[in-house]
């Protein structure tokens, strides 16, 4: 098994690397990068010495069964059909193909799509939604990270309607890995650091993913308030959901809806009662952990959805998918429980 | 001019006593201590070492003008009368006093109220809305950190009557010197560190506090989703409301009424349009910092507010509140910005 | 294969857990704790939800090929002769089979060393120094962190004379996850967080524990300045190493030593000259990294070495010696790099 | 009285705008900047909102009585000589001034000195150690953070000949803002948090400053080994001095020198023996903590100094300055004890 990575010194690509070399079934790794092209990936990330990782590649793609495309939205598009010639399997971390429609992707990307005619062949990558559709597919759009901890949360309880569509509040909170590796005076340490921000507000590149599938999920089209913010820490992703109930339904239905959806899966848990998900319980794991209640004075639910941004939000959600068109075990390379502390 | 403060080692003990060293009225400070009567201040808080705070008293109150009582509730309102009839006047900054109703009072502290025949004596200590009826009071209920950063939002915009009563979501965040000095595993670096999470969904105490003020401000009776958070930071909150706004509100007419309330105020600023409040803004001084934007796409309005947990919203407030009914400058030792980075 | 841990809920005993959970040869695991026997693992650490870790028991120790013991000193060596009849072989975490000579366990430790008739069958677990010696034996004196970090970089040198004995200042700072799960104000968030201070100055119980190894390393009684400091986060440790080279010795000379000692090393690696170790390079991983330089100007030594502090300082090192004395290959359940970032 | 400031937006700059703000003295100030001329300092920095600040201007030096210099090396040395002219003092917080050669200066700087006939004039801003040379001057050169944090510990022992100088070891510990505003990849955020190195090892530029005032002090030209680190917090510096005890010399020798030194002094404190200064004692003050013990196994003393780095180790030892030299109270502006927690 030969898989790539374009990307491979970011934050997405680099996490890749780590689950790769302890997946088992991958034998040859191509690295790709168009700043490092070259230099030796120890030289890059030394933490990595005595590994024998590889030199990273320009960008001239080998003959490979995977390539992971850790890339800015719209360069990964430009280049896809000709992937898909070569018969790669292409995962896209990127944003290119998750909206379904050209349209809505130009107005939030603000490019015109490079690959529109493909987007028909893309499958969304939210393996406990739709794994069904994702086996055996070629091109697949890994979910974004805060879609992803947002959509395990909200997508049974709206497909069985237990939710109302007209009300729907989407409080995130994200370490600051997310925003990657290039340098900026916003992720600069003495800025972030014993700090904490609203960003992106009514305006992130996220919601329009969230709502299409939070739309496909309820059979209406809805909208959602969503807001993002920044956490003083490097790792983790918390969002914190407003709903309203449908009418006559309980806190139990809830419980029982994600139950009944989650129960056999390996990546998805549901707490205990009272028992609220913390950043941490996610931390360097695959995991998803959730929470919710009824608020018994408003009416509405509280929920609390948890994950690690860089692993279940980017290249842990990304090997499982690799995994899963392989036809492989779907948790190889991604056992083992979160860091603590 | 002779203060007291009770709690003077607490955190918000402690940071009375740096407000009140460079305050310039107060001649003589009373440093009462239930755990630490008899020991220098210096031995507690060493960076105080040659500054000659004094040594902490047991709680025997003597002849004073005004009386801090950082305290844990219930604490406070056992010996507020006796105080009162020493002629001191008090700054509570425990949550004794905040309630109107002994009933809801007991309802969320889980005690009968020690002195309910006060409460009506007693005035909710948010200069910024009750200025006038704060000046020359003896009994001040300092409002909790989380209140001051909504109320400071949310009351001008609820009393013109901008926003709907009956959807109001609070989703707030804070630094973990809210928790106070006392130590426990839900404030232990390593299990904090790296960390976020939600915390008392549904059922925090400031709960009653905010929908008391905010019920007052609409005039009717509301509820309001509160959710708090704590962020891996020592000082800092800050606060999201998501709320529907009346028929035909525009932004610029919520954002005039702010402008309207606050225009006059040293201590709360409107951020120009696009420039989001942090909380470090507000790092170790008294400012608050409001921003809000309409979302056209939802037709809701999200408002973010910023202050320092431990200033606005308690012991630079506490001070304040002391300012007012003492009749002096109202920033008397609370000049300044916050510390950057 | 029966493995079994006392103190199971501590961070050493919980990365313990971690680390055998994806080990491969453990079938079953005791999990003892004197605090929390009854209760479900999953209740005390959430983050392990649906792995069905187990029911924490007391401490009767049932039949088992291994017992790590990850307790206060004191605790282990009282029982340890008991486990050793049983069959059991003893990987002690604590302090209490760490000293050769009881004397002086009862001068650093203030007690009495409750089976000092043990102490000459213990062997101290350093494997990539002590290997041969390990291998078979039925009781491990798991090294302490500090001594860890710095045995790997000075042994060596010191074993061929490279370095003056007259002269070692050891500079170490470690993350605050090494003090452990009890609370008290010098770990309590707000203390520690934004701060950073020494700690234990000339009186750290690791002293000597260091000069003991340095000692036999050199052939003659040595004594150190050792002085830790506590750093703001959560796991790493770092250690700063002064030193005087014997006449004649030139920087290559330390750094070939180094090389002939580890080349064969799974967890030790040598950076290439001008890349100095960061404790993230560790973090989460077994791995060691080192450094040094000769400075011209004075003609010391500085060196640098980093480990993860629970891991080759503590819990990834006592796997690594089980791992040794059954005769399995060194690196199961240890394999992989730090998390990054 | 009109100050200026060149390099306004940096870290330094902003906490002299800080400072400037509570003096009392300052009437006008005039804030030049390369990079933001033309905009205001709140869009800079939106902390500042509604206090009014000012405009930030070119770099065209109007009619001023002081003016800080916040500016890489070399460019204040280009035009020196032209403030002085213009009459205005000159404190400069960078390099160009520190070092009394200008081929020291072009051996670590790597520039020719573009004003080396001014070195003569410049006398080394340390207040508590060479007061008397400040006053009345016209051109300071302000400290480095880390020689500031030495100096203060070492200059009072080796005047009296307390210590050896054949063997000093300065293991010094730095928050990030010290490295200033500029990104980089090595402050970014993901990068730095939860992470601990060396940096600069034998060779930081401030090694020359330390060993010139040290050599200065003993009265012999003597050499020190320096390492600095990166601590993840945003401000603080602690530095840990390894000494050896000229014969016969006591710890209460060093203690009372100490003593002896600093017992007038505002901003200098001996704690209590067995009180280890910490680097939250400073945060946001211009005080400085002092601590030691001889170890008295190895007979060498171990110093612990504390200061923040943007305060007594820049922008509070500048206004310190600038207070001696104009003849005013020495502790105008700069009052006030740390900010707790």
């Amino acid at each position: 098994m030969k898989v790539g990575i374009l990307g491979a010194t970011g934050y997405a690509g680099q996490e890749i690397v780590r689950l790769l070399h302890r997946h088992g079934e991958v034998e040859k790794l191509y690295l790709g990068s168009s700043s490092a092209a070259g230099e030796d990936y120890e030289s890059i990330y030394p933490h990595w010495q005595d590994q024998k990782v590889g030199i990273l590649q320009d960008e001239t793609i080998p003959e490979l069964d995977v390539l992971f495309c850790a890339l800015p939205h719209g360069l990964t598009a430009q280049r896809t059909s000709a992937f898909l010639k070569q018969n790669i399997k292409v995962i896209d971390l990127g944003a290119d193909f998750r909206l379904n429609s050209a349209d809505l992707y130009e107005e939030w990307y603000k490019i015109k799509h490079p690959a529109a005619e493909l987007l028909k062949d893309a499958v969304y990558g939210l393996p406990e939604i739709y794994r069904d559709q994702i086996k055996g597919k070629s091109l697949i759009a890994n979910p974004g990270c805060y879609p992803t901890a947002t959509l395990l949360a909200l997508v049974p309880l709206l497909r069985k309607q237990l939710l109302q569509t007209s009300f729907l509040v989407i409080d995130a909170k994200s370490g600051v890995s997310g925003a990657g590796r290039g340098v900026s005076l916003g992720m600069h340490y003495s800025e972030v650091n014993e700090n904490f921000k609203a960003y992106g507000v009514a305006s992130h590149r996220h919601t329009p993913e969230i709502e299409q599938e939070l739309s496909r999920a309820s059979g209406q089209n809805l909208t959602v308030n969503f807001t993002p913010h920044l956490v003083p820490m490097t790792r983790g992703m918390l969002v914190t959901i407003y709903g309203k109930v449908s009418e006559g339904v309980q806190e139990d239905d809830l419980r029982e809806c994600w139950q009944a959806q989650y129960e056999e899966e390996e990546f998805v848990h549901l707490l205990p009662p009272g028992t609220w998900p913390q950043t941490k319980f996610s931390s360097g794991s695959n995991h998803a952990f959730l929470q919710l209640t009824l608020d018994k004075r408003t009416g509405n639910v509280v929920i609390v959805s948890v994950i690690d941004n860089l692993m279940k939000g980017a290249a842990g959600q990304a090997v499982q998918n690799m995994n899963i068109i392989m036809g492989w075990q779907e948790s190889l390379g991604l056992k083992g429980t979160a860091m603590w502390p």
